[in-house]
């Protein structure tokens, strides 16, 4: 259905028509100039040779002073979805399983089947909230659970954790020595503003530049693992990427020199936009109100079949993913509040006039 | 041992010791300044955002073009040796096994390691030109035998096979229903300037933009197969490496646009530099004069142990690599040509030096 949707994308754009696509994750804000200037500075300066597969130093050390830990357990890699790729394809044996918890970005289960290990999938309901239950996670792990996966804030749903159960979470597998991998690529749009998470054991962090900065396609994310496991990215790096471009990771310096502000920016402009979408939607459609991030994750009314529902809505201009994409959440929807308020307005009061015209 | 030389250089380096770098495969010259500007300005303009997993259709097009085949039957990939670890990953299943020339790039075989199938390796002699002996890979190929790896011009040899030579081998593998995998890595630096490589059934052709443009660390490549082997490598992209970045694809399709100068001029490098070296060493060490690329791989008097000399060397600001990097070579060295005239002239020098004081 994905592709479909993607194929008939393609195709209305081909034919010239204007579409609002709220279907992708990405954001709609670029980089600050001084950010793009030190790409053309580098390269200028002969920064595009062969780099270190472990990524550069000083990124590092950066990344380690964050998290607070040591640059030994920071390696930096082209995107947070190979991050994650090297790190389940060196760690996971035989019959080892990872918890997810759905709805869940697409990318935690086509890895495990292309690695080919058990994913344990815990769907978390809408009507709870998305809540974790800690009664629900015990039941599902066994002897053979290496990781849990935990997305938080979560794509699709844009749903935080609060601190105090993801300490929780942390605490039950800390005891059962789980380790957990915490993907943050949308924890810095967190609208209540989170510290920086701190290293910890059995904690594995996988982070992006993607969605804080803006920069989905310059490919540079990062791990922050126990020694032993990073040394087994860098070395499945070696022999494959070989390393990120030296002169985007000396971009990344340059980004997280200016986190504080450029993160505080996005944080509000995702906040503003929630709300709206809120606004909008909200005698329409169920949902679970955002905390985070630019996604909104509503449940279509029953009558209404989704993919049909999906399809229409493209002939009028407006993309959207099916939940399906996100598991099993067939009546759901995923719109990506990525576009200035006028085309949200726009695409939102569509959205809802269309389910108007179906109740 | 390379690990042993890799710290090396960079306590020396740290010492502030000056050195000259023979040991990286990687050429001294850089991509034109409009090359470079093409990167700035497509950052600028919003060309930064999620790409095709199969690469841009432009690039395809430009590649399949120089190849004479479709589109369809190329992926763009962060490097060739990514090219050639998704390819290997995706293809090859069980017993299968993969006949490499030796000696070879190192990643080969750790590639194999890593994705656990069977490299076979053809050992060939330095008193024998390192040519390819067609008796003996047919005695080699078995029915397990899935690919052939060409590298030709080879890492480290800077040996190519002569036209006739490679159709050979093409004409006995396409009889074998075995694939030949060209990594032409080096193919445009050959002295006798050759033709682009002819897509056909049973050949898949990897390449990168590194050496010929200097583009080393820009991480960006190409597979060209049949389509459904690259229908393979792009699912893989996807759940891997997402795409490259698209304004370094743009980079590369300017840098197509005037491969026919820049590779010239490297050629034509390459040559002198070879010239030079092959005078500077041919009294004082044996070696298969090169016919392509910057490498030069002699092999050491008999009583000289290797390790030994290359530390000795390492010490005196020399760089260069032990020959068993690339398989059973113990007695050779392999030397980048990857300097400017004064301090090559000055290093194989004091290489040849070096001999005399032994010998």
């Amino acid at each position: 259905m994905l592709y479909e949707i993607s194929e008939r994308i393609y195709k209305l754009e081909k034919e010239g028509k204007s579409l609002i696509k709220l279907n992708i994750g990405e954001p709609d804000w670029s980089p600050p100039a001084s950010i793009m200037q030190t790409v053309f500075q580098a390269i200028k300066n002969g920064k595009d040779s062969y780099g270190s597969a472990a990524g550069e130093l000083e990124l590092r050390k950066k990344i380690a002073e964050m998290h607070e830990c040591d640059a030994k357990n920071v390696v930096i890699t082209p995107g947070s979805k190979w991050g994650l790729y090297a790190l389940l394809k060196t760690q996971m044996k035989n019959n080892d399983n990872a918890i997810i918890f759905s709805p869940h970005w697409t990318a935690y289960e086509l890895i495990c089947q292309e690695i080919g290990f058990t994913a344990k999938i815990i769907n978390l309901k809408m009507e709870r909230n998305f809540e974790i239950n800690l009664d629900e996670l015990q039941k599902t792990v066994d002897s053979n659970t290496k990781f849990i996966i935990l997305n938080s804030p979560c794509n699709p749903t844009s749903i935080g954790l609060s601190e105090q159960k993801e300490k929780q979470i942390l605490d039950f597998a800390a005891e059962k020595e789980i380790n957990i991998i915490a993907d943050d690529a949308y924890r810095d749009l967190c609208f209540d503003s989170r510290k920086e998470r701190k290293f910890a054991d059995n904690l594995i962090i996988a982070n992006t530049f993607s969605k804080t900065f803006g920069m989905t396609g310059w490919r540079i994310g990062y791990i922050v693992a126990k020694e032993e496991i990073i040394k087994k990215i860098i070395a499945l790096n070696q022999i494959t990427i070989t390393c990120v471009p030296l002169f985007l990771q000396l971009a990344a310096i340059k980004a997280l020199e200016q986190k504080k502000k450029i993160a505080g920016d996005a944080r509000k402009l995702c906040k503003k936009r929630a709300e709206l979408a809120v606004k909008i939607i909200q005698d329409k459609m169920q949902f679970t109100k955002p905390n985070a991030g630019f996604y909104i994750f509503p449940k279509l009314p029953e009558n209404l079949e989704t993919n049909k529902f999906v399809l229409n809505l493209l002939e009028a201009g407006i993309a959207v993913v099916p939940g399906a994409a996100f598991g099993d959440y067939p009546k759901h929807i995923r719109i990506s509040l990525s576009a200035d308020n006028k085309k949200l307005t726009q695409a939102l009061e569509k959205i809802s006039d269309s389910i108007k015209l179906h109740i």
